[in-house]
């Protein structure tokens, strides 16, 4: 799949915010929910299982989970990562990078399924944007 | 850390059953809640986070999820996998590899945190087991 090809599914679009393109040309979401800084990689691709993915994909994949979980920890407050791949509601594959807080409200279930309780400041946005940039995860 | 020093977490010894150790030496749980083909792969290791994992026992974990997938995928009644390491209530790093179906009782919900609705049965066990071996997946 080209970059040309790649349509972000309706469901992702609306519950996240983009942050930019992952070097890989993968796209990184934030997930508007602020009570944990809730980050999602889409990458380009048809296929909808981790395991589908071709081993080139899936080496430049993990290295994305490990720097930008990597990044998280770094951020205050972060006391446990969670990495998951789910996709049982939206079937585009996607990878969730939680850094979760043992006073966040979720705290120590699942974020999915649950309610949203804080909005994003866009200044704290553009400051983690300014940040990977910075890092070099993402290209700007 | 050496295979003489790993101990497996008390709640997932609980709530588990061994069903044995992959070519690693990684260990290889089946959650006990039968609602789900639920499987762990516990890394020998003390980290507590996936990307602090040295890259070649990344490489081990992400090719045992790979075959661990396929190989639920083969089995009857799969319609996604899920994948994730989350460790909020156990911190002994151990990565789930679930298969779901749409007619288990948690879909599209995740299965953290349910209650368990069904048991297995030692014959479906024994025969897990031996596919298992059978695939070269784990030893015996």
């Amino acid at each position: 799949m080209t970059e040309r090809d790649f349509q972000l599914d309706a469901r992702l679009n609306n519950d996240c915010l983009t942050l930019g393109e992952l070097l890989s040309g993968n796209r990184l979401l934030l997930h508007k929910n602020a009570s944990v800084t809730w980050l999602i990689v889409v990458p380009q691709t048809d296929k909808t299982e981790l395991y589908e993915l071709p081993k080139d994909q899936q080496q430049i994949l993990l290295d994305e989970i490990n720097r930008l979980s990597a990044y998280l920890k770094e951020r205050p407050d972060c006391d446990k990562i969670n990495v998951a791949t789910i996709g049982n509601v939206v079937s585009q594959l996607h990878i969730h990078i939680i850094s979760r807080n043992i006073s966040d409200p979720y705290w120590p279930g699942v974020v999915w399924g649950e309610q949203a309780t804080k909005k994003w400041d866009q200044i704290e946005i553009q400051k983690i944007i300014r940040e990977l940039q910075a890092k070099q995860i993402i290209s700007g």
